[in-house]
């Protein structure tokens, strides 16, 4: 009997899990459970789709309908998991129109996301309020944004901003509001979410933070939001205020959460429930810098995660891997980065730090078209170990990232990157890389205090 | 009585050993020698002047005028350093005038770089043969093009790359001569190097490799260049041969040479003689990865090793910087990139390696404008460490050097680099960055020579 292998959520982590265990597995009989229309596709490129820059939503499809087939995978589609019975190895599935199937599992994989948090407050339900989660509510608010003169987007994360980049490039005038005291809280320190606000503002977009918002107004259809006593005109609302895991069908089961309310697995993405394995934006990780668990919801982590659950669910070893936290975004002309810890974040789980920012050049400065990037790196101050870093550039922000994380990865010290051997070129790089020049800073920074 | 360092050679070494200098001991006496009439400028930028996208050469000047009065550092320029007396401590000095001056130091820093190498055959001598090291260099080549309808490179480093580039952006006709049987041999193995010859050969430049410059040819002028018994036509003749380390004037004064013929100095930047230190082109360096000596000239070593330099000679502890070698460089629409060692290089001094080369993309695929990115990463077996990668791409190619760069330093393995948490968002990166999957290639390469 080949082995039968159920995955709920087609998305990044489902996909990648499948294909995964097919490669592990090649007899096995795979199946694919997704209530949306659509198998994997890019969430992250919606803004971009909407802003323009990407011409369309079907060119967000990860894999085209014949590595489907190729791949011998059962897809249900607009299919919704009812329940699982972990008895009995059976997941009860319903289709669009209302047909149950109950399909037998050798191994389960739970990849279902998360869904993007509707704050409870009054008017959340009018129409012209929007979530920024899936291609429908991408061609929704495409939709609506023809007629919008206005908007307003809660929440100023990666995806707040996003979206608010995509709609004043509509030219739609555009406010964002977000309730901590600073944007990006969840990447950026204040100091570099202050640097960054002033640029987006540049861009015509009014930014509030430090304010809540009390209510959504309008009587049939949006009209604005009240933030903090102050009314802000709007014609669409975006509610990026966050995505929470999605759990309900499975917290009955016995199924452990962690502390961050995600799926806690085991090294091998299995869950408490032998025979249940997580991967994606449901399950919660395990950081590399501190030990702890985190929840960091990246496209990056539900491939990596959900490439190892799929070996694992079809019988091969695979470990669960542990994470950074990589992460960048582009709006307008620049590029915004961050990797490990914020200071911030450091504190918060009982690490001292010492940061420093500087800025430099992506050229040699006498090279025309170079952009300005600002660095910001943290480290440890005793066995001064970078824990994380903040980058806002015109250019090449991702791939300093992708070196600060290599560096967290192998416990590089501030010092040690001081003395990179990094590239020179005047077209493509200043002689001192900024980035060495920043750990420089801190690696000194932190010898000034071993004085005292 | 202040501290009284002379240096000679007043470029990138020579002034970064004056600028460390002056901040290691405020008071001491500072004094530059150099024979060329302006101080420190980027001998890197002088094929992208002649290009056209860099204006003009004053814009390569490294440091304005006042900086060198606000240092109080005294600049001889247009002055030779005639003899060096050890036991006295004395520099004699002649001035453009050919007046002497005898400069008596504490500390001296031998900076004074590198010739270019002009081969000794028939016609090196004729007008319209051009070296391409020092401004007055380049200034000599732009005015040859204003006619030139033709040009003959020998040598295919990433300067008689950038050369070739800059003639033909000028629309000259122009040919590329190597004697070895592939391009940039001092950095790419022959599967990377015919990769970009073949992108060369594209914007309309002719590549002759494995071909020997038998004489350039021409009565009172160049007229071409026999190539391996062939003619090849050519107004202008540029020598992009290498450079060699300048020791002419030290070599007498017992000043010890290593096996790469450029000066030997210990871990403090000091020569064989005591007091006498240096930095820069002419000085052997130590790499990181094999612990043996190496001359990688480069603009970010020259700058290191003259701080290091500056440092001890003023009283203070550095220690001389060990080089990985990481060199970038741009032509027409595309970066090019090179970090550690060669599969040559490596077999050369005895590693075995196994490599692995993939093509991706610089951005998500669906997202517009997107780059092809082509990297190559050889690794260790045993230990499984990476050794040097190679890349060539549209884009991002500097900081991915710089990524591989650290990876190197903290001796990372293909495996642990394959598991590298990268960042992703449309516009600046795919999911799975091409420098992981290229070293999961490797990393599998491993796995089955082990199992063999």
């Amino acid at each position: 009997m080949p082995r039968k292998i159920v995955i709920i959520g087609a998305n990044a982590a489902g996909v990648h899990a499948a294909n995964a265990a097919r490669k592990t597995d090649p007899k096995a009989e795979i199946t694919l459970i997704d209530k949306e229309p659509y198998p994997a596709y890019s969430r992250c490129g919606i803004p971009y789709v909407l802003g323009g820059e990407i011409p369309g939503f079907e060119d967000l499809m990860a894999f085209p309908p014949s590595h489907y087939r190729m791949m011998k995978f059962h897809l249900h589609l607009e299919s919704i998991a009812r329940s699982i019975n972990p008895n009995d190895n059976i997941v009860l599935v319903e289709d669009k129109d209302g047909n149950f199937e109950a399909l037998k599992y050798d191994s389960l994989i739970y990849a279902a996301g998360a869904d993007p948090f509707v704050i409870p407050i009054e008017g959340h339900n009018l129409p012209g309020v929007f979530a920024m989660r899936t291609v429908d509510d991408g061609k929704a608010i495409q939709e609506a944004m023809k007629t919008a003169k206005s908007a307003v987007v809660i929440g100023a994360g990666f995806i707040g901003l996003e979206t608010a980049h995509a709609l004043a490039t509509n030219k739609i005038k555009t406010t964002i509001v977000e309730v901590v005291p600073y944007i990006l809280p969840a990447l950026f320190d204040e100091d570099m979410a202050d640097y960054t606000q002033k640029k987006i503002e540049g861009h015509g977009i009014n930014v509030k933070v430090g304010g809540r918002v009390d209510a959504i107004l309008g009587k049939d259809k949006v009209e604005g939001v009240s933030v903090a006593g102050q009314e802000v005109k709007a014609d669409i609302v975006v509610m990026a205020a966050g995505i929470r895991p999605r759990t309900d069908l499975i917290r009955g089961l016995g199924v452990e959460l962690g502390v961050t309310r995600a799926i806690r697995v085991n090294p091998r993405m299995e869950t408490s429930v032998s025979g249940i394995f997580a991967a994606g934006d449901c399950v919660e990780s395990q950081s590399s810098i501190t030990g702890l668990p985190c929840l960091y919801q990246l496209g990056t982590n539900a491939v990596r995660q959900g490439t190892a659950a799929g070996v694992n669910a079809a019988g091969g070893y695979a470990a669960n891997p542990r994470v950074i936290c990589s992460a960048v975004s582009k709006i307008f002309d620049f590029e915004l980065g961050a990797v490990g810890l914020s200071e911030y974040q450091a504190a918060k789980v009982g690490f001292q730090t010492v940061s420093s920012s500087i800025t430099g050049k992506t050229r040699a400065p006498y090279f025309p078209g170079g952009k300005e990037v600002k660095v910001k790196i943290i480290a440890e101050p005793v066995l001064g170990r970078i824990m994380g870093a903040q980058l806002v550039g015109g250019e090449d922000v991702a791939q300093r990232i992708n070196m600060l994380s290599v560096a967290i990865q192998k416990e590089m010290t501030a010092l040690e990157l001081s003395a990179a051997d990094t590239s020179y070129a005047p077209p493509v790089a200043e002689t001192v890389e900024p980035v060495a020049t920043a750990a420089e800073v801190v690696a000194k920074k932190i010898r000034q205090r071993a004085r005292r």
